[in-house]
């Protein structure tokens, strides 16, 4: 095996730049710890003209990804473009379908097609991977692919967009407003062209749906992801829910139940002494719990030039070793289809009103959870100066079913002043 | 690759009994994962009548793990006996001179004799891993030999010894003296028969040592270890360092520096804030930093039944996947051979010692800091009843030769009542 691996480039952004100068400034140390030299043959990108920083003269150009992967000269088909369709897909086929290896960083492909182009990379005998694709830096994909597959996972949950964690901590550290720490995070070029699907929670459901795929051997199904952005998230919830010992986080979870899967992400509050809640700013982490394990925890750079070209160095170096891995940890053809688990796993819930000031208001809406079988761990009415007192409660364990049916009972009673504010407290 | 994959076990403690329970339990799941069945054909241990929980009559019994590694029927000498020398070394040899595969947990082991055992592999074309050696079950070996190959490596570093922890732990918690917290961990089986191998920081310094190979490619070289235990660590040192934002952890270092390889494994101080710092009990945490990912931060359960069987499955799924990498992340006969670092990184120190209540004292501690080049970040001095006055110094960056200069220079001052205190303060 000291034949060179040769690569194809496809996609020159930040990412792509940043895996051309390892590979053209580490050469030596890469091919000691493979055994072989990682080369380039050629690369792609819609502008052949920007200054990306780093040469590109030694490399053959293609204006097209799919003649990139096509290329005989090409013996891993590196995506880099993004884009759930179009030309990141026809390429990632035409490489598969000629029995190349592909490595990409693209969740949305993955969490849209990720079966399929499995099953595809399986006939041929391709490895297909992803490091790059989840939690950026963090080698997570490799832990719970295959140091962790001793285990029976029973959930892996994490803070994986960067983007809304930085926005959420600028809520909490600086006192913005939803709106102010928004446009902050895009004046920092934090999002992406279309800022939904990060603060949508888009981008991190399709990183969890292929977590889960790995974790419960299930095919990827991110159309079942329940899915809630932050964009409701008030500064005022943020303040509250420190008042009672807890961050807000856009949370992902998943888990295998008697129901089916559940995939969740969505904003929960978090302990602010555990290591998800002391998470500020653009890190990601990830935490897997397993049978035998306990629960590992895994946290580093989410995003960048420098932490996702490592993750994507990680995967190439796999390839030259020899390491041929299952695209989701087992044969595609093995992945179970998935049943959605309709209700969520109960969990207690944070729960802020605002109740008008007239006798009788709370018992109101102490009954109305009370039939529907809510009990209440904590409850603080705050002082006012208007005609509603801001009210918060801290649910014991129950679903979020029986929840909008108390709220539900409330509204005829006249003491609420505007919709209830409902968050999950995710155990962690 | 659907023959199964024939396992011997040596030795049948906590961690060999627990490999066994999930061969036993979890084959089909196994089996989906890898392509194909892994198999027990025959167990070793010193008594063959003792109960392990486990039924161990389908396996072939040896009384001799040479004889176990030996067998026509197993393909991967699992050697989870321990010990640095004596049959856990023969047999680990006997294996690998056969061609065979090995899985170990054995940190002495490999810190004494990994060179030569990874040369011994390469040459026979087999694998040697040992993910169960290092930091229990956190994937780490596995992070820093694959899933980061594509960074120079800058430090590592982590509490590795979950004994310690819990010692220190409890000192801080509970109050309790040094000897009081050891007698309670020795009561609960935290300790291993030699406590010094524990609380010397020995066992740590043999896992920092196989993760300094893999970091910086060098030949394992324990004996270069800077080994500290933390047995001289009081609880008045545990009270100020908190004082001052810090808590105290048995901490290894590796760094490569323009002075050789830089080893350390000793009482550090960390601010209270830190992931480390924050890491409370048995758990470990490893920090791995490279150039491109910057720092990823693992958490997990560093001992015990579940953790380490978990991370001996890891090992062993990779091998019956066709995984082949090697033992410490590059051809052995490439490793470099070690030139210590004969003096640490400067970094700022906290000194504790107590002066003597006569006019006069501070100045001349201060007048031999000053002369040994070192500056005072802070300094506290503290209501004191009996005739010595506490005082505690936080340094600038310095060396650990300044500081034993500046106190050599105070002794004939006749001021400093005892030998003071000094500790690092690790910029985590």
């Amino acid at each position: 095996m000291t034949d060179p691996l040769r690569l194809g480039i496809a996609g020159l952004g930040t990412v792509g730049a940043g895996v051309v100068k390892i590979i053209r400034q580490k050469s030596v140390l890469l091919a000691e710890r493979t055994g072989r030299p990682i080369t380039i043959s050629a690369v792609c990108a819609r502008n052949r003209d920007r200054d990306r920083g780093v040469p590109l003269g030694d490399y053959a150009w293609e204006d097209d990804a799919v003649a990139l992967a096509k290329r005989d000269d090409v013996d891993v088909f590196v995506e880099l473009m993004g884009g759930s369709d179009g030309p990141a897909k026809a390429a990632t086929e035409a490489a598969l379908a000629m029995g190349k290896d592909v490595v990409t960083a693209n969740k949305a492909l993955l969490a849209h097609h990720g079966t399929a182009l499995a099953l595809q990379a399986e006939a041929a005998g391709s490895v297909l991977r992803f490091e790059a694709a989840v939690a950026g830096g963090i080698p997570v994909i490799k832990a719970l692919t295959e140091g962790l597959a001793g285990n029976e996972i029973t959930r892996v949950m994490g803070v994986m967009n960067g983007s809304c964690n930085y926005i959420l901590t600028r809520m909490e550290n600086a006192g913005l407003t939803y709106q102010e720490a928004f446009a902050e995070a895009d004046g920092l070029g934090y999002l992406e062209a279309d800022p939904e699907l990060d603060v949508g929670g888009i981008d991190a459901g399709h990183k969890l749906s292929l977590l889960a795929s790995i974790a419960f051997g299930t095919q990827v199904a991110f159309s079942a992801v329940e899915l809630e952005g932050i964009g409701k998230v008030s500064i005022d919830d943020i303040r509250q829910a420190a008042d009672m010992g807890y961050k807000i986080k856009l949370l992902g979870v998943c888990r295998m139940t008697g129901r089916g899967l559940e995939q969740r992400m969505s904003p929960c509050l978090v302990p602010q002494t555990s290591p998800l809640g002391q998470l500020d700013g653009g890190t990601n982490m990830v935490m897997i719990e397993g049978d035998q394990v306990g629960q590992i925890v895994m946290r580093g750079a989410g995003a960048g030039e420098g932490p996702t070209a490592s993750a994507v160095l990680g995967d190439l170096m796999d390839i030259a070793r020899g390491t041929r891995l299952s695209t989701f940890g087992q044969p595609a053809s093995s992945l179970k289809s998935v049943t959605a688990a309709r209700v969520a796993t109960p969990a207690p819930y944070y729960v802020r009103m605002a109740l008008v000031d007239k006798p009788g208001a709370l018992a109101k809406v102490a009954t109305a959870l009370g039939e529907a079988g809510i009990s209440i761990n904590r409850m603080r009415q705050y002082d006012h100066t208007n005609e509603a007192a801001p009210v918060l409660i801290v649910t014991h364990k129950t679903t979020r079913a029986a929840l909008d049916q108390a709220i539900e009972a409330m509204a005829p009673t006249g003491v609420v002043a505007a919709d209830p504010v409902v968050l999950r407290i995710e155990a962690v």
